[in-house]
């Protein structure tokens, strides 16, 4: 009786804790984050000292893991088959290991390589609904010391059952959002390629406006929610008739106002996509890269912090990108110049702290964005030199208001090289 | 101690029931499945006779559900704080009546339409992961008789916390998905919308080839793969500069290449897009719409059965909208020629079954799609006179092959008007 009691106990406390981890695991559709959290409560819940798991790709059989590292994620890949994991990937078979040395599947490398000492390990295949394998859940070294029971296993199998329904869906999740990223890179550089002397904008004032965001201490959310909006800032440009939109020579009144007419386009086809709710502001970001603190933008002529806060970063890499880089009617603007435009309109057009965070970026990032679309690419050895030097530092030296220091006039030069190089025979500069 | 074993029992069902739950509700992110399904398992788990969910819009402050009738789904509202389910979603506390009639809050007024009679209730908050209420959920009559006890409040409160994450997992899902089909659907209406003459083209090849989908009995996933293949199938003609693909006139041996290669523009720019398994051929279907049966089509030159099925569908769906809309340089063909074209090239450009199907069509769905971008709506008497009649048997009269029997000669006059109604004065078909 007795027995019976404490046997029941023990499964009251197993489904305890399947649910617990079950509730757990349902809260997230992040893969990276979902996979950390079942390894943790399996873990916890298995008594054991540490899990890992491994999602199977079938295309390739092989095994992959996310292994966090810092704030990063590093994957790790090896053959199915390989290893006590690889050979239940294989089987689908659940493997309990009393001593992993005394196994002749076990791979003691990995061991000889961390200092980790591996004895008893429970492995177990993670089933989805439609029983298909999709991946293993493995704990190592049981706390007590002693082996893993059948009860173990029992309790594994189920939290692996479970772990490989939140996979899924996580994976599925995932797919739609970068279909959906994927999409919107893929439309944007299309439509800035219809004319080789736009190609790479979209992408350019992307990155820019991107690298203002991570210097502003955005978080990835916004980071993500910045980069599909300047993606699509100029999808506008598909309302505006190439005949106009690509002229080559002055435009009249008329013709500007049907250019300018791109930035109300984008707010009009934005506004008909239907965004989830934390991408909601994306059509009033995109199509705000025009406006200016000022007030004296388009279209909507707003001001200050009526502008999106992403609408007023864009501005500054949109027309950094734009003096940057070679028009049909004009060429490249000397960089001096293009640091003065910045730091003049700072205040009138520019938001001051979006100018700064700007200035703040090293060279390194402004040339390997700049240049992305050259087929000469920049020399590693300058590009990690650029890594020493901010816009800021570039413009004190540019105007004369600081005298270079040890190699700095050699980096300017280095700088101002690859600026310059692909211009035409002939040159002059805009002045 | 027997007492004990028994409670215990009970708490292991409990887990058990909740666990099962939990584990079938991961299984699907589709949202009407979901709801359905938490409904049937929570009706059954709690013993009970019937269970209800309703979500939460907290914008319109009101309660939703979706109720199935046949194959589709009603969605009823009402105002939060109506009846029980209201209360509980107002108050978030549970709520557990023996008998309804007694309960001034109860709505006897959906007893009385439906011939239901409610006796017991137990409703309970939905909290998701933050511990925000997103619904409630109720079940009605247990079946024992009896009141629902202490036990049955706290398992239909694990089963509703559970509930909860699923939902708003499907939720998530469906709202990435949403936005992927209506940014598709944006774009495609916006290229589209560059020439006045082209506009609505790629939203009615997707209503025709869609329409011969279900006419082919295609279930839903795949109707909505062919869906978004057909929206983009013109997505290449952003790589086709204006000038020549909105030439007014013939097109020279040259320009009519250049247009041609939308097609392998459509592949190549598709082919960049992240799809996710189940649409990994889209870019295939959606760039194969312009091949032929016989293998002389382009761009790939493919012949039967090497043609994406989808592909060979458009192709009906495409051909069609292109000789029934008027182009720059010239008008709408006359209805008879356009019938003998799908027919005589039955085989040769299209796939015999396809032209069949849609062949098959009653003329109400193609004057709905046709007439579509009509600022004259088509009169609803007439759409509803267009339902008994199909193109088969439209070609058959138009042909003479068959005699007008009873109002058919009418209906085909009708049929007319509304094609040939907006055309230019002195308009002379093409024959």
């Amino acid at each position: 009786m007795s027995d019976d009691l404490s046997l029941l106990q023990r499964e009251v406390e197993r489904y305890k804790a399947v649910y617990e981890v079950n509730r757990a695991l349902g809260g997230t559709l992040d893969l990276d984050r979902l996979l950390a959290l079942i390894m943790d409560r399996t873990t916890e819940v298995m008594n054991a000292d540490r899990s890992s798991l491994f999602l199977i790709d079938w295309d390739s059989e092989e095994l992959w893991s996310k292994v966090a590292q810092g704030v990063r994620y590093r994957e790790l890949r090896f053959p199915m088959g390989l290893g006590l994991a690889g050979s239940v990937a294989a089987s689908g078979e659940i493997l309990n290991i009393p001593d992993a040395y005394e196994d002749e599947r076990f791979n003691q490398a990995i061991d000889r390589q961390t200092g980790y000492r591996t004895r008893s390990v429970l492995c177990c295949p993670m089933n989805n609904k439609q029983g298909d394998r999709i991946g293993v859940i493995q704990v190592l070294n049981k706390l007590s010391g002693e082996p893993f029971t059948q009860e173990d296993e029992e309790l594994l199998c189920a939290l692996a059952g479970s772990a490989a329904v939140a996979v899924e869906n996580a994976q599925l999740y995932e797919e739609q959002k970068l279909s959906f990223v994927s999409f919107v890179e893929t439309l944007s550089t299309a439509m800035d390629a219809r004319d080789p002397i736009t190609a790479g904008h979209s992408r350019r004032v992307t990155a820019y406006s991107v690298a203002i965001g991570e210097e502003l201490g955005y978080g990835e959310k916004d980071l993500e929610i910045l980069r599909v909006a300047a993606l699509l800032h100029d999808v506008g440009k598909i309302g505006v008739p190439e005949i106009v939109l690509f002229k080559d020579g002055r435009l009249t009144d008329e013709e500007y106002q049907v250019i300018q007419s791109h930035a109300s386009h984008t707010l009009n086809i934005l506004g008909k996509i239907h965004f989830d709710r934390e991408k909601r502001e994306i059509p009033m970001m995109a199509g705000t890269h025009h406006e200016r603190l000022d007030g004296k933008g388009y279209p909507l002529e707003l001001s200050g912090e009526d502008i999106p806060e992403a609408g007023r970063v864009m501005a500054v890499g949109d027309v950094f990108d734009a003096i940057t880089s070679r028009r049909h009617y004009r060429d490249r603007m000397e960089f001096r110049k293009v640091l003065n435009v910045l730091t003049e309109e700072r205040g009138t057009h520019f938001q001051p702290e979006f100018v700064d965070a700007f200035m703040r970026l090293k060279l390194r990032r402004i040339v390997e964005i700049m240049e992305s679309g050259n087929p000469e690419p920049v020399a590693p050895e300058d590009l990690e030199r650029f890594e020493s030097m901010t816009l800021a530092e570039l413009k004190a030296l540019l105007d004369g208001a600081e005298a270079p220091v040890e190699g700095q006039a050699e980096l300017v030069e280095r700088f101002q090289y690859y600026y310059r190089r692909s211009l035409p025979e002939g040159y002059v500069p805009m002045d």
